[in-house]
C-alpha cells in the first residue's frame, strides 16, 4: 500500500478540498439564511442575551478542540506541525460537513435553514467525533485518508445520534455515548479496517521527547481547564447547568490526583508516565457527561473521576498492549482508554443514576444534543413519564450498545475504504514526519555550527 | 546607519518610557477620572450588565493581542523573545498614548475625561494599527524605532478614522479599513522610508525552523480562535452581533481550508507552506470585518473568506517577491498579504453589500468604532437616509482611498524619521537575535554535551 | 538529608493522595450535597445568571492558574514537566482540602454543605497560596514537600483570612494581603526552615536556555491578560466590579512598561533581564487587588503600577542577592519580588487610600473574600461605620502585620516539618530534574545524528 515518496500522489487534497468548497457554496447559496432582524426591541434583548449567555461557552470550546486538543496531539516530536494542522483542517471540514448534512437530513422539508449559533455548536460537536476517531491512526495516515473518515463518520453520527438521544431518548448532555463512546470504537473500527493483521513495528519517530511530551500537556491542561463548558454548554440554563459545571469540575479534579496516584503505583520504578497524566486527567471529563446534569449527590461526581482516571492508566499500563498483541489492533493517541473506557463506566453509572435519582429531578434534565431541540426533549420527558425508571435505565444500557455496535461496524467498513489505492498511504519511512506534507526545514538542516560561519561572513561584509 | 553592537545606544530606551511614563502620569492627575458611582440600584444592574456583556470580548482581544499575535511573530527562530515583548510592549505603550490622544481630541472641551471600559477598548483597537505595521521591519528596526512608529502612527490612526467613520459616514465595524488597510499600508511606508532603495539581503537567522514554526502556528490558531469576538465587539448587542459572529466564524472556516487548497496548488511539489497557514487562515478574519453585521446570506460570508485566503496566498507566492525585486519593499511578516489583499478585498465586497442588501435593514448597523459612540452612529443614519445605497457604496469606496493614501504618506515620513542617526537600527550581523536587546544564554553556550561534566562534579561532591 | 537515587522513596507520594482521596469521598458522601433545585422558574433565571456572570471570571483564573503560572514555572530548562505537573497536582490537591477545610470549620453547625459556585472559588482562592509559596522551593523539593506545605498553609490561610477580612475587617478585594503577601513569607519561612544556614550551591540545570524563557514568559503574558478576572471576581457587581477591572488594566500595564525601564537602567549592558520582564510585569495585579474595588483616581493605579514593577527589579537585582548572602534565604522564583514587595506596597497605598477616599463610597466595597458572604460584608461594613477612617486605616496596618507574622511563623514550622528523615528530598545532582520523577526520555537519548541510521534501516526494509 505505501508507496515510495517521490510518487506520493499529492493532488488530491486540493482536489477534494476545492471540489468540497465548491460544492459548499452551492449548497449555502440555495439553502441558508439568517433569521430575519427581530423588528421589536424585546426580541433584540432575548437574542442579544442568548448570545452572551452561549457564546462564551462556545468560545471556550473552539479552544479546546482548535489549540488543547491540537496540542495534545503533538507529542510526536517531529509531527507537531502535521497533527496541528490537520486536525484544525478536519475540525473545519467536518463541521460545514455536518452543516450540510444537518440541513439536509432535519430541515429539508421546512424549506430554508435558519443559521444561528446553536446550529454551529451542534456541527462542533458533530465535528469532535471526527477528531477523536482519527486518534487512532495519527501519523500512519494522509490528510486525505482523514478527511475520507470524516466524510464517514459525520452522517452515520448523525444518524446515530438521532437513534440514541431523539428515538431512544437516551439522556447524555455531555455526549459521553454519542460523542465519546461512538467516535472511539469508529476510530478503532476504522484502525482494524486500515491495518487489518499487520503488526505496526515501532517507528524511531514515535517516541516523544521531552520538549514534545511538555508541549502535548500543555494541551491536556487547556482542555482540562475549558471541559466544563464542553459539557455544561447544552445543559438548561439554570440549577441543571450549576450542577453540570460543579460535577464536571469536581470529577475532572478526582481524576487529576488518581491519575498521579495509579501511574505511579503501576510503573516498576514509581516514576510518572507523561501518557498516562496527558490522558487520565481528562477521563473524569469523559465520563461525567452524561450524568453531570442529573440530581446526584456531589460524592459521586468525586467517585466517577477517580474510577475513569484508575480505568484509563490499567487500560494504557495493560489493555493497549494486549489489544495489540492479541487483535493487532492499532491505536496510536489510546482514544481507547481515554474516550472507550471512561465512556463506558459513564454509561454505566448512568444507568445507576437514573435507577436511584428520584423520576422528579431527572424530569428536568432533557438532553438537548439532538438539533430538534425543544420537540426532542419533550418527546424524551414524554418517553420518560410513560416508562419509568427501570425503563430508562434500560434505554441508557441500549444507547450504549448501538453507539458501541454501530460506530464498529461503520469505522470498520470505513478503514476498508481508505486502503483504496488511489488514497495512498503515507510510506513507512516518512510516517511521524511533517516534511511529507510542509516545506519545513528538516532538523538536521537547522542552524547548527554552521551558523557560526555565515554570521562570519556577514559581520566581515559589514566591515567592510 | 547600522552600529557596532559595542557602539549600539542603549539608555534611549529606557529615557523614552521614563519620560512618556511620567507624563502619563501627568496627564491622568490633571484631567482623568471615573464615573460617579451610580446612586440607583437600577443603574448599578445596567453597569453590572454591561461589563457582563463587553468584558469576556474583552478578554478575547487582550488574548489575541498579547498571546496570539505575539506567539504568530515568533516564527524567527533567534528573535521569539524579541518578538513577543516587542509587541508586548508596544501594545502597552500604544494603548495608553491612544488613550492621552483620545482624551486631548475628543473629549477636551468636556472638562474632565471618565475613564470607563469602552474608552480603553477603543485605545485597544487604535493600538493594534501600530501592532500590524510592524511587522513590516520586524527583526531589523530597534526597539525604540518601533516606539517611534507608534507615537507616529497612532494620532494620525484616530484623524484617519474620524474622516472615515465620522465625515464620510463608512460602515466598518470589523475595522478592515480603518484598521487592517490604514496599518498594512503604513507599515508598508515605514518599511519603503526606513529602507529605501536598498535591498535587504537573506540573513541567515531569518528562517524558521520547525520548532519556531510551530508556535507561530498555535499564535495563529489562538488569533483564529478568538477573531469574531474582536469583529463582534463594537457591533450593536442582538441581531447584528449575533450576525458578525456567525459570519465571521463561516468567513475564517472557509479561509482555513482554502488555504489548504491555494498552498498546495501553488508550490511545485504540493506541499503546504507553513506560511501560508500561518496568514491564509486569518485572512477571511480580515476581510469579513467590513460586512460582518450586514444583511447578506451566510453564503457570502464563505465566498469571502475563501477569496480573501485566495488573495493571501498568491499574493505571498506572487505579489511579495515582485514588491521586493521590482520596488526594493521590504515585508518581513508579509502584511500585506495578511492585512491589505484581504482588507481591500472585504472593502470592495462593502461596496457590492451596500448596493445590493436593501436599505431598511442596512440602517441597523452603525458603525461604532468612533468612540463618540451614540452621536457618531446617529450621524451615519442621517447621512446615510440623506446620500441612499449609491452614495454610501461611494463613500465605502472614498473611505478605501482615504485609509491608503493617507496611510502610505504618513508611513513614509514615518520611515524617514526612523533614519535619524539618534535612532541607530541593529546591526546587521545582530539583526533577527534577541541577544541584542536581552541577557538570554546564546545557544552555543546552553547545556550541552559538557553539562555531564559538571553533573559528575557534582554526584562526587555527593558522595563525599 | 539527600538520600541517593536508588534508595528515594518513590511510594510516598501515591499512599498519601491515595489516602487523602479515599478520606476526601467518605466527607463527601457524609457532608456535602447540592442546593435543592429551585422550584420557581424565577429563581431558575437567578441560578442561571449568577453562572454567567461568575463562571466566565472562573474560567479565567483556571487559564491563569493552570496554565499560566504552570508556564511560568518552567523556566528551569530540564524541569518544565515537574513544574507543570506539580503545580497542576497542588491546585487540584489545595482546592479539595480547602473544600473539607471550609466545610468542617465555618458551615459544619449548619449541618448539609451545599456546594455551589462561589465555595468552589472561594477554594481556588485558598489554593494560589500553596502555589505561591513552593515556589521559593521549586526544584529543590519533592512533591511529597510540597503536599505536606500545602497540607499545613491552607489551614493557617484559612484562619489569618478569617481574623484578617471578618475580624478585622481589613478591606482586601483581590486578595494583596490575604493571598499574596501571606503565602509570599510562608513560602520563605518554609524555605528557611527547609534549607536553613546552608547556602545552596548554583545549579548547573538551574540557568535558564533561550527557549524555556520564551514559555515561562507565555505564562506571564497569560497571567498578565486575565489577572483582572482574579482581582475583580469576588467584587460587588456594577460599579465597584468595572472601577476593579479598569484599575487592575491600568496598574498591570503601567508595570509592563516601568519593568522595561527599570530593568535595562540596573543592568550594567543595558540589556533587559527575562527574569524581571516574566515577573515585573505582574507586580503591578499584585500590589492593586488590596485597592483595586476603591473609589480612588485612575492616576492612583498607574503610579502603583508603575511602583511596584520598580520595586520588584529593585528586589531581584538588589535584594535576593542580600537575602542571599547574609540571610542565606534560598527564594528560588523570586516569589519576595514579586509577591512580598509588591503586596507590602499595596498595603501601605490603602492605608493612604482609606483615608484619603471619603467614607461613603468605601462603604459599597465590602470584602467578599470570606465565604461567609453577606454576613461578613455586613459585619465589615458596622465596623466601618463605628471605627470611622483613622480606625480603618489602622486595620489595614494590623492586617499587613498579622499576614506578615503569622505566616513566617507557620512557614517556618512548616520548613522544619519538611525535614523528617521520611520525606526524603531529591538527591543534590537530580534537583531540577524531570527524570527523577518522570518516564522522559533524557536529552541526550533522544534522537540525534543516530536517528537516521535507523531511518535507513526502516528505507532498506520498506525496499525489500
Amino acid at each position: 500500500m505505501a508507496v515510495p515518496p517521490s510518487t506520493y500522489p499529492r493532488c488530491l487534497l486540493p482536489l477534494f478540498l476545492g471540489l468540497f468548497q465548491g460544492a459548499l457554496l452551492l449548497f449555502f447559496a440555495l439553502f441558508i439564511t439568517y433569521d430575519e432582524p427581530s423588528a421589536q426591541a424585546k426580541d433584540t434583548n432575548l437574542v442579544a442575551n442568548q448570545v452572551y449567555s452561549t457564546f462564551p461557552f462556545f468560545q471556550d470550546i473552539q479552544v479546546m478542540l482548535v489549540v488543547g486538543l491540537g496540542l495534545l496531539l503533538t507529542f510526536l516530536p517531529r509531527y507537531g506541525f502535521s497533527a496541528l494542522t490537520h486536525n484544525f483542517l478536519l475540525l473545519n471540514f467536518s463541521m460545514q460537513w455536518a452543516l450540510v448534512l444537518q440541513g439536509l437530513l432535519h430541515h429539508f422539508h421546512h424549506g430554508q435553514i435558519h443559521l444561528d449559533l446553536h446550529k454551529l455548536l451542534i456541527s462542533e460537536f458533530a465535528a469532535v467525533t471526527a477528531l477523536i476517531s482519527v486518534g487512532a491512526i495519527l501519523g500512519r495516515a494522509s490528510p486525505c485518508q482523514l478527511l475520507v473518515v470524516a466524510t464517514c463518520e459525520i452522517p452515520i453520527y448523525l444518524a446515530s445520534e438521532w437513534v440514541i438521544v431523539t428515538w431512544l431518548g437516551v439522556l447524555d448532555v455531555g455526549g459521553t455515548i454519542t460523542i465519546h463512546v461512538f467516535s472511539c470504537y469508529f476510530g478503532l473500527g476504522v484502525s482494524k479496517g486500515l491495518f487489518r493483521a499487520t503488526q505496526q513495528p515501532l517507528h524511531p519517530k514515535e517516541t516523544p521527547t521531552p520538549s514534545s511530551d511538555l508541549v502535548s500537556l500543555v494541551g491536556t491542561l487547556i482542555l482540562w481547564v475549558f471541559w466544563p463548558s464542553f459539557v455544561a454548554v447544552l445543559c438548561q440554563p439554570g440549577d441543571a447547568q450549576h450542577r453540570a459545571i460543579l460535577n464536571t469540575l469536581l470529577a475532572m479534579s478526582a481524576s487529576a490526583i488518581t491519575t498521579v496516584v495509579a501511574s505511579s503505583l503501576l510503573e516498576r520504578d514509581r516514576k510518572l508516565s507523561p501518557g498516562h497524566l496527558q490522558n487520565g486527567s481528562l477521563a473524569g471529563g469523559v465520563a461525567i457527561g452524561v450524568v453531570a446534569d442529573m440530581a446526584m449527590p456531589p460524592v459521586a461526581a468525586l467517585a466517577l473521576g477517580s474510577l475513569s482516571a484508575m480505568v484509563c492508566v490499567l487500560g494504557f499500563r495493560f489493555l493497549t498492549p494486549l489489544l495489540r498483541k492479541k487483535l493487532t489492533l492499532h491505536d496510536q493517541c489510546g482514544i481507547h482508554n481515554l474516550h472507550g473506557l471512561p465512556g463506558i463506566l459513564g454509561a454505566a453509572a448512568s444507568v445507576v443514576a437514573v435507577l436511584v435519582v428520584s423520576k422528579d429531578t431527572s424530569g428536568s434534565q432533557p438532553s438537548q444534543l439532538s438539533p430538534a431541540g425543544g420537540n426532542a426533549s419533550e418527546a424524551v420527558e414524554g418517553q420518560q413519564g410513560g416508562r419509568g425508571v427501570g425503563g430508562q435505565a434500560l434505554c441508557q444500557a441500549a444507547g450504549l450498545a448501538v453507539a458501541v455496535g454501530a460506530s464498529l461496524l461503520a469505522g470498520l467498513l470505513t478503514g476498508l475504504a481508505l486502503r483504496l489505492p488511489c488514497l495512498a498511504r503515507p510510506p513507512e519511512r516518512l510516517c511521524f514526519d511533517d516534511s511529507l506534507y510542509f516545506k519545513i526545514q528538516d532538523l538536521a538542516e537547522s542552524p547548527g555550527p554552521d551558523s557560526s560561519v555565515e554570521e562570519g561572513a556577514l559581520a566581515l561584509k559589514e566591515q567592510v
